[in-house]
């Protein structure tokens, strides 16, 4: 997908939302856990509620791998369900992967070949090298971890360079972005950090942002618009917690779509104001 | 197990070598193929000929998830065949995970429950809420990445934060060295960067190292030694490509046995140089 077929999607389903598919097997209704696949029937469940009002879906893969090769298995069904239940959505691994060039080049194969991942999560700390295996697909992108939406995101991430008074996160923006381009390069911007989305604009005026921390981590949609919003949106906000655990009974996904509806009504509305649509 | 317990055994093996199980299925002898798990054939054959004469195996989890659901299969059986083969080794999981606290905990479930790791690399950039869950661990390690053996670990690595003067690597060490005890933290040096251990000794006299780079990558095991052996050796070296690939044919075990012997013969002569047996 590229950059503009993005954006596309964003105005036809006036929506710049991503659920996190974080499906914890300790925090999923009761009911379901006599099923045979307790994970995959959970997100199944949230994708027939939502798949209209989100243009992106992010498995965290922590989830998953806790559970071993049975949470592989589930995550393997919930990528299927949702390619065979819509053709317009953006599919995000976060990983947050990041090894040397030969190993990074099968986690590339792993999310974008082995699974059919639009994008996987990548952190910064090695370079290039990480980075360049995910570059070499076309229509698939790399988004980097710049400004986290963590508390302790400040232990290095504030850190200021000596030679060009630069933070580190506006660093890794400034460097990282000559890597490749708007149409395969996004960063994670946490929410919690909206303020920070002004000046980090200023460095990646045309890039997409993947903003986590709305809603469970106190993030304000409204902030990130306002500092973070350029002329084709550039924007996908992820909300995980606050939209698929909205209800711990058997009404979970109607309470889910509840919530992901109020979350898309409010971006209709934000993306109307910048006119957009 | 306590650095204490890893430099006893140490002793005992006069070995410092650690195997980089990085078993990739397009690099392993055609007549596993026909098996019903050929990585897994692959690794048991390896942990067959070489469990004498190392201390630590390191799965590189890439090469497994490239495969999905059955990768991870692989992954377990793997881990269970090595911890009925010896009591006397030490499991690491070369992740490089890092993520949002509640997440983090999910990564450290993964790794010290779901599998029966001792230990696993972390990416540092969103600093301490990323790595804490893994300290609530008893006896398992958090191993952190600081300087790695990638050409581009300079790209962010090598930043030079103007308060402290520290390059970031630097301040990775010093400031995560504060958040756990010796016993339960490591740090990865890329032996491709071996004069940089003399300072890094400096800021972390007591951690035990993880070393990556010796072999296919170009790092000296004499070099390493002398940087950065401490008085209870404080290094792990792994070695990965350059072992378990040392043939390619029908005896590639043998062969691998081989070349471990020949690393495990430089450490003992190494440690003895050391007064360490």
């Amino acid at each position: 997908m590229t950059s503009n077929q993005l954006f596309n999607l964003i105005r036809e389903k006036r929506s710049f939302l991503c659920i996190g598919l974080d499906t914890d097997i300790n925090k999923i209704p009761g009911h379901l856990l006599q099923m045979k696949d307790p994970i995959f029937e959970f997100n199944k469940a949230i994708v027939d509620t939502t798949h209209n009002l989100v243009v992106a879906y992010k498995p965290n893969l922590a989830f998953y791998e806790s559970l071993g090769a049975k949470g592989w298995e589930s995550l393997e069904k919930t990528v299927d369900y949702i390619r065979r239940k819509t053709k317009d959505i953006f599919l995000i691994a976060d990983a947050k992967r990041g090894d040397i060039g030969n190993t990074s080049a099968l986690y590339a194969r792993t999310f974008f070949e082995t699974f059919n991942f639009d994008a996987v999560t990548l952190a910064p700390y090695m370079g290039l090298d990480t980075v360049s295996p995910f570059l070499d697909y076309e229509d698939k992108w790399s988004i980097i971890l710049a400004l986290t939406s963590n508390k302790s995101a400040e232990d290095f991430q504030y850190l200021t360079d000596k030679d060009s008074g630069k933070r580190l996160y506006e660093t890794v923006l400034e460097k990282s972005s000559r890597w490749g381009t708007t149409d395969q390069m996004m960063y994670v911007v946490g929410a919690t950090k909206a303020e920070a989305l002004k000046d980090i604009r200023k460095i990646v005026p045309n890039h997409f942002l993947l903003v986590p921390g709305v809603g469970a981590q106190g993030g304000s949609l409204e902030e990130v618009a306002k500092y973070g919003m350029n002329d084709h949106c550039g924007l996908l906000v992820n909300s995980s917690r606050g939209i698929i655990y909205a209800s711990s009974g058997e009404d979970f996904a109607e309470q889910a779509g509840t919530k992901a509806r109020e979350m898309q009504k409010e971006m209709a509305g934000l993306l109307k104001e910048n006119s957009l649509i």
